[in-house]
């Protein structure tokens, strides 16, 4: 690279304002009165959205490809088409009352990143792809992260396409209706490094003033439905010590698993989210309480002492024998680190646009937890209003967009290999 | 009283094996799979039950009068029929998954004494009533206990004859429809005495092994309706430090709510019986929590202090301003003291027969929680297995029902002035 093109890469800088404007563009397929979107995976309004945006890719020059679970690679050549691509993405699919940004950010953030590079006649060494995974939200049809689950093999793809919505719609037959069920075969692709930048959903780097989140891995997760049985009573003429209420025992749980959390600081979360009484009426001690039980962890090790302490705070509800606890645990998601060299080019990128970076632990999931399986993988976070999505009200600041596209431009361009203008390219 | 006859009335016993097949040839109608009865207010069952219980009044001789609520009056005339009479009864509607026992034991307990006046040719100064109040459970029509409130002047007639059950039906229309529309005022009907006798419907007897409890009046209650507002946010992604689970503060006031009655004993009662979590959702950090709560006691000074403890309790919640908690009395029943005579005429009917009597504040409802407002009333309670009710498996020792309903017996003589044998009374 001739030391002019050197400095230029440098001083390379992506467009927010378009960024933003093509954000804006596409939440209008979908659009809710509330400002959010609703854009189920593999509708009309999914194809519209694809439609969209491979567009814009082949208006940049990309070819498009589909794979059979309808995952869309948008590729623009390298320098040398026999080294593997340079990835990053997401997905385009929202929750029923999501929001503009959650995925859409980080295909988005991905075509601006191709835009910059054609804006300056710049080629890459390693070929560059942005990619469109598959129904991420899992609202319509599960599992969840479906097109980058089949891709890393976390199940099958005959297991996607059977899956089926509330109507009895199978994916393969939704696909088929978008025209979306692309002859690529999924998975078996390498990738040089796959970069996914994304809201954070979390309230850390807000609370932080900080506006890169360098994303080092992936909590694990152990999830749990638990049965509390007591004895349902009436509660007037039942006296305090007589009584089996099991939603007092529920409430003991309650507490319990947000102490275990605390204990396993900083990034343990015990979260219980759903809990049902029975017979759930006003003047009835509760008999029964169901409720789920969400812990998560960085590492195993953590992880497997959370579920140690859960099983024994089960365990002191039944003492004395006025309780019956049944917890089952019902999903395991293994703690998933990222590669260490692609955080740190992440922490470069930043640190070379002279941004502060915090290192985090994503604790949700995401296509990249998945593609970490397979490919080297790092995320990049910028803050979200109040740390809300999977909500219309999401939201997020241009200037925060433009930062991470801007950093997510520079770790990819670390991996691409040598830059080179155009003109220099066809020398 | 000849002695003779004073003898005779000493060692009077109703017969228990009749009064165990009358409670189950009446827990035919609306009879369950499960071995209980759904015979709601004012059904077709109700008329049913309400024909049954009416035609063995008559084969006994006595008169039937119905009022305007349906309520019905089934008079054994006294030697002097100037006096007003000593009354008992209950009511025979049931809760959807009733059990054979609430109310029914109490109208049919008051048949028995009937019968055994009878059988032995005994005759009361004073007329005796027993009565069956209309709709006590409130299951299909609200307010509950429509009948003997009426009667009580604690709601109009108009009131409750244009409540309406959930297919649009009045209680005039239904009252109209079994043939129960009365001619008889509501209300305004002297009574020397009210005595119901009553299964428990709590495990107050059964654990302390004593049949009879002499009921010396009911908790009062006081009913709010609460909502504890935090933020919904994504289990994943937030830390705990930064949380405001709903859920979390409603346990803390579940445990809470435990506590404040349990200060206030041996009376007081506090329960949340309803609780709901929005979204209730594995993932999603509880935003919102409605719940109930209730609480009970003897007296008002007690059951004011448990309410602020309640109000103390919100506000802390809501120290530091991570929670919203609004807090809402919507029902409030007085405590309502039994008379004073009468409970003892209770505990002394229970020692003439050589039974352990314990006094119990009742802490449900009872049409006699009304009935108290306007005549002299009592309770008398039986133990029934496992403090079970409002429950098909509701269930009651025959030994015990009998050992009521003589309690009820000698209870009810000591308020009838003389009893004579029938050729006494005809000399």
């Amino acid at each position: 690279m001739e030391l002019t093109t050197l400095e230029a890469v440098r001083a390379l800088r992506v467009d927010g304002g378009r960024l933003w404007q093509s954000l804006m563009d596409l939440a209008r397929i979908g659009a809710t009165d509330k400002g959010g979107v609703c854009r189920l995976a593999l509708t009309d309004l999914d194809r519209q959205a694809r439609d969209r945006v491979t567009a814009w890719a082949r208006e940049l020059g990309c070819s498009v490809r589909v794979d059979a679970i309808g995952n869309i690679f948008m590729r623009r050549a390298g320098m040398r088409e026999d080294l593997p691509p340079v990835m990053t993405g997401s997905h385009i699919d929202t929750q029923p009352t999501g929001g503009k940004f959650d995925g859409n950010y980080g295909v988005l953030a991905g075509i601006e990143v191709l835009r910059t590079l054609c804006d300056r006649g710049l080629r890459t060494e390693a070929p560059i792809e942005v990619v469109v995974w598959t129904n991420e939200e899992g609202s319509r049809f599960v599992p969840v992260m479906m097109g980058s689950g089949v891709h890393a093999r976390a199940f099958t793809l005959e297991h996607a396409l059977a899956a089926r919505d509330r109507d009895g719609v199978s994916v393969a037959e939704a696909l088929r209706a978008i025209g979306y069920d692309g002859a690529e075969p999924v998975g078996g692709r390498a990738a040089a490094a796959y970069f996914e930048a994304h809201i954070e959903q979390g309230p850390i780097l807000e609370s932080e003033d900080i506006v890169i989140g360098a994303v080092a891995g992936a909590l694990g997760q152990r999830w749990y439905d638990v049965v509390i049985t007591g004895q349902e009573a009436h509660a007037g003429p039942t006296p305090m010590a007589l009584r089996r209420d099991a939603l007092l025992a529920a409430s003991d749980l309650v507490r319990a698993v947000n102490r275990i959390a605390q204990d396993h600081a900083p990034h343990g979360r015990g979260t219980v989210g759903c809990l049902d009484v029975f017979p759930n009426s006003r003047n009835v001690i509760p008999g029964r309480v169901s409720l789920t039980v969400d812990l998560r962890a960085a590492d195993d090790a953590t992880l497997d002492g959370m579920a140690r302490a859960l099983a024994r705070a089960c365990g002191e509800l039944e003492q004395g024998g006025a309780f019956e606890v049944s917890c089952k645990e019902v999903v395991y998601f293994a703690p998933q680190p990222f590669d260490a060299a692609l955080v740190q080019a992440v922490r470069d990128g930043a640190a070379s646009l002279g941004l502060d970076s915090l290192d985090i632990i994503s604790g949700a999931g995401h296509d990249a937890v998945y593609m970490a399986r397979v490919a080297p993988t790092a995320m990049i976070f910028v803050p979200c209003k109040d740390g809300i999505s999977h909500n219309e009200i999401e939201d997020a600041r241009p200037e925060h967009l433009e930062a991470g596209c801007n950093v997510l431009l520079h770790a990819m361009l670390r991996c691409c290999g040598r830059v080179e203008a155009a003109e220099e390219a066809r020398a």
